[in-house]
């Protein structure tokens, strides 16, 4: 099946935005919508005018899970659609050298989980109905932000299915088992209201200055912090979530005589001293 | 000490209803208790009428903790209240044969942790005051509402006990360290409007309304999901306490496979395309 | 560099409260606060007297992160500040020798885990700004509170440096990854209502009332619980963040053994039973 253009990228000010482009199907995932996304993040990550990606989607929805015509024919019977064989040069292609090594955690091309491999931020613009699979990109993110007009819905137990590509964990880690079990169990519908009080999302807009929000806050993070320590910070914070104290403790002893020897802590110190706008320096591109 | 029928057992529109029966001593907890309750919650494990099981109390409270005149012996010296034996048909007699193995996690009968091993959700609604040990039992249940009557103190502290039956681990795991150690160190009294607040429960009702509100959620669960999706969940969410994302990912994926080869699948997928309810069939009886 | 006396220490009614006392400074850590605070706590830690420990700073800030002059050397080339070696008998001099050993988590004095290890409740009463390090400090109590003058923020990503002394760990464990990752990668300033909301404290009092609403928390702890239960409940509660429920179980089975033979339990229920208010024996001094 040719899809044609289903992701569209575009940067400005610093801020790569990521779409979601099938409009009329409300961006459901297809095999064509998971690669060119992949290719596209691949893109964002190793763009050095971009030092943040804002993932949404296109019209009035966000991403309403799998395409219906592909779970229909797994009903019936059809074999399963095969995932693409993961492409082994993916994920070296993606990640920023910097920070802890994630090891093998997080390293799924297919369900989205190398989102927390780049060394950028990645922030889920959820201006609409995001549901099942969708669910699972849109917590692959590092920050979700939703629009009045969201809403989410896990629907796997409404269709006979389970806790799909790990979202029973990817959930409990930002809201606990009661609240994880609430929304899987039930696959009810929470609004971007009640989702930013279960700790799904980050913050809630009002639809009409969704975007213009989200940039505002994209742009904090685009001028006034280090590239550099944004891309050593998400690494640790992912990583800490495998770790006791002690092992997180010594990540932070071991990066931050790194950082010491960074341009950007210098940067850091002598905006700061002379109490001007701060001017980091963009990531490199790898060798 | 003979104590008669202490625990109810009630089935409607497929919700099991087991309420806790001694309303002159607050239904607080003895030995009778805690072996009837046993009892009926293998008894609605095992129903195939049953798809949803709400645990609440007999008259103005919950469950007022242990009761004080198995304390007040302990106290004067007495020899401690022997746990009756843990009967090892107990464990598998509520099995649900589906989803992950908890392995020799939540085994407790006498903890109530056993609970988190029935395929079927287990809704606390908690009416009134809960105290000391029934904090213990509610945080055992799924999902937790309460009443805007209910009170909750752990009272361990003032009790000049300690954080017993792993409540430090059950509180944690829902609300983090520090509002946990707020609770516990405290033995402060909560209402059910700040146990929302503080994802100690995940709802609270009007005391006229309540039981009527936690029926009308439950409902959903009866009637909209998939029971064998339940099953799967339920113990996808509690066994991901322990795992990383990694061994997370890979129970989703083997548990997907199973679950297409399910009549549950084939209607869930039905009754959307078809636009009508969902029609899923009970879970089987074990054999 | 001499420093005078930059820790207060004051005692009264079984409360001590330890002062940051660089208000010109606005309480900025420097190596006499760093050790002048570990030696205060651990006269706090050993005296009788005291039962909760308020951590505060003077004047109109918490705590405004590291000396800029130790950075300032540091951007310029300059060794490194050298923590002065960690003496091995700190450790031992604050341990309450009641609750599960801690073993090797929560072993730092320069970064301030040692708290974890006192067997008294320290609530951190956030009065102003706390930054950068500052942070770490706050984040390493037991209980937080902020006026609503108080204003956090982690400056790390702004100084080009990286998640420092294991605060990705510390702050994902309240909070959870996607509201860390929004603090740390934007360094963005956060009110003490904001910071209630996000788990980061827990809970917000006006600035003209913050230090008596922090005191009638603390009272209920210095007056109406058992100093033994805090002290093991304490250890329970850190332990139990590297546990399985199962391993907390077998921590909650037993201390719960041990509290049995304890004064604190036999008082704990005889005031319950005579109704009168409790008075629990002080913590004995270690031989």
């Amino acid at each position: 099946m040719e899809e044609g253009i289903v992701v569209l990228y575009d940067v400005k000010d610093r801020i790569a935005t990521v779409t979601l482009n099938r409009p009329e199907q409300m961006n459901a995932i297809t095999p064509g919508i998971r690669s060119q996304l992949a290719e596209t993040m691949a893109r964002a990550a190793n763009d050095p005018q971009v030092r943040v990606i804002i993932l949404t989607g296109a019209g009035r929805a966000f991403s309403a899970g799998i395409d219906m015509n592909y779970l229909k024919s797994r009903s019936a019977g059809a074999a399963r659609q095969a995932p693409k064989a993961d492409d082994p040069n993916f994920l070296p292609s993606i990640a920023s050298g910097l920070g802890p090594d994630l090891e093998d955690q997080f390293t799924e091309i297919q369900r989205f989980s190398y989102m927390m491999r780049i060394g950028k931020p990645v922030i889920a613009a959820i201006n609409g109905p995001v549901v099942g699979i969708s669910c699972v990109l849109a917590l692959s993110a590092d920050i979700r932000f939703a629009s009045d007009k969201m809403i989410f819905s896990t629907a796997m137990s409404q269709r006979g299915l389970i806790a799909e590509h790990a979202i029973q964990w990817l959930m409990t880690r930002q809201m606990g088992p009661a609240r994880t079990l609430d929304l899987l169990l039930s696959s009810r519908r929470v609004s971007g209201e009640e989702a930013k009080y279960l700790g799904l999302v980050n913050d809630v807009f009002p639809h009409e200055s969704f975007m213009s929000e989200v940039r505002k806050y994209a742009s904090v993070l685009a001028q006034n912090v280090s590239p550099r320590s944004m891309a050593v910070i998400k690494a640790q914070v992912w990583k800490s979530m495998f770790q006791s104290y002690k092992e997180a403790l010594a990540v932070s002893d071991h990066e931050v005589g790194l950082s010491f020897d960074s341009p950007d802590f210098k940067e850091g110190i002598a905006h700061f001293v002379e109490k001007r706008a701060a001017n980091f320096p963009d990531l490199k591109p790898k060798a």
